[in-house]
């Protein structure tokens, strides 16, 4: 299942080379304005060694783009499953955006892990590292529920990503900074539909404003551990690479309380969960995310045709 | 499951209006440049009666509609299963580009079709029509198999279309012209995409080039019914609006030709199959998309929350 592949960066073969002219990136169809930095520009720099990442960044990195990762794959399963076409498209196209941005942060992670085999590729990062290997926030791991419980979980993500990135384009990292300033713009669309769907929920029926009500309820305990500093945050924002999560939570909690306002919403006031995502901790979910995920790769594990 | 909206054009229901400067479109993410036309720039106009199509054309547009729509479900299996990110992505954005255009060639469909309930819309086309209804052709609803299958699907699939899709655009019909204009740039990525595939799978492993050469093989069978003319197309083809799917044959022949020779493969020397899907004889195949697609609509009939 796995086709030969002309930007292959782990090594093992080289068909690329026997197709005259075969650059995969001339032809992909890549058809988003803002794409994030494509991960074959991180590669070709990290052969060099030029912007291979230390080990704390690159578990920094691991982190962002697996929150994507996670969240690409939930979003997706509403593509041929949404009962509007329209809102197949919309979240489809937000899925692969998430994509994008995970392949990017994983493809640099990459470069800084593996040790003495090397770096690692993002499509060994994706399909296979085990459950306690990923460091995804819980929020993205939490099920697509209806289509109320997508949009809530999309605002906070959206709204959090937004404020992430935007300052992470300023990082002393400069591949982290060209990652993130690309990825900024797209996130800025998603915070708009999610913020769009919020309005248009809680003021249109009584059925459809009790939904977004309790969806927010159900996605408000994960927001706690988005904005929970650690050793390595710590360390890695007194250098300038990274941002220390802390410090996005004043705006985006006055950015939260503007939409939540104009829609005539109450910040929810439930517990917090106690999170663990950055750690390995995962909630159930996760494991039947990765089954599905990594099914096809692990059956022809390594193969290039 | 199925959110209020703000370009419902079936009548059940207004709640758009109760969101102040609700525009759906202001939000939402479109980001494929060559978005192929707005369905609710048909709907709008179809509403206003100047682009309501005759049920000959209805038809027409319901065949290249349900083509794109069925494609789509296909590859949208790749999102999240693939061994590879990258490819992740390119099969993605190409499942997207056709919903699009499905959207567009159903939307303007519906116009013409409802009888005296009134035009149908993209969604109720796509999620409440029984298999029998369906206009597309055989070779789409056929199995992903393989990546090299579902390659050798896109590459008769996109050399096809972009043939069908470049000579449409001088429709006397508007509207399929301009969905037609619009959809054939995309398309170009998409023939491009698999042809760059083809070239790599052909020349690259053993393996690799045993798969492509048994795919092909696969396919095509299917590949008659999409230049077979009949009363339809003829009666439409004489008045300028649609193309006769013969016509193509010629063009298609020789384009397949060279991207063939150039991979060093043949033409495969296979039997026909019988085709049928212009007339709603489908395989097997599709009740089982069909039962996945329309599963959640058809839960929640009709409601908008």
């Amino acid at each position: 299942m796995n086709p030969v592949k002309a930007t292959e960066t782990t090594g093992h073969g080289d068909i690329s080379t026997a197709v005259a002219g075969g650059d995969s990136n001339a032809s992909a169809t890549r058809i988003t304005p803002g794409n994030a930095l494509r991960p074959e520009d991180n590669a070709q720099e990290a052969r060099t060694g030029s912007a291979r990442p230390g080990a704390d960044v690159a578990e920094y990195a691991l982190r962002l783009g697996d929150d994507a990762l996670i969240l690409a794959q939930r979003l997706s399963h509403w593509i041929s499953r949404a009962p509007e076409l329209e809102e197949d498209v919309a979240l489809g196209n937000i899925a692969l955006d998430q994509l994008g941005h995970a392949r990017s942060f994983l493809s640099y992670a990459g470069g800084g892990l593996g040790g003495d085999n090397g770096p690692k590729s993002e499509d060994e990062l994706a399909y296979f590292r085990r459950e306690h290997e990923f460091r995804s926030a819980h929020l993205f791991e939490q099920p697509n529920g209806d289509f109320a419980v997508t949009i809530a979980r999309q605002l906070v993500v959206s709204y959090y990503q937004f404020e992430l990135y935007r300052r992470l384009a300023a990082s002393t990292d400069a591949t982290l900074a060209a990652i993130a300033a690309k990825a900024v713009k797209e996130v800025d669309y998603h915070r708009d539909h999610s913020a769009q769907w919020v309005l248009r929920l809680a003021g249109g029926t009584d059925e459809s404003r009790h939904r977004i009500i309790h969806a927010l309820k159900l996605m408000w305990p994960y927001v706690g551990e988005l904005f929970a500093d650690d050793a390595l945050t710590t360390t890695l924002a007194e250098a300038g690479v990274a941002v220390q999560p802390s410090s996005l939570r004043e705006d985006f909690d006055r950015l939260m309380g503007e939409i939540l306002t104009a829609a005539e919403l109450e910040v929810p006031d439930v517990p917090q969960a106690p999170g663990g995502g950055r750690r390995g901790l995962h909630s159930e979910h996760l494991g039947y995310i990765l089954a599905e995920m990594q099914v096809l790769a692990r059956e022809h594990p390594g193969a290039n045709w």
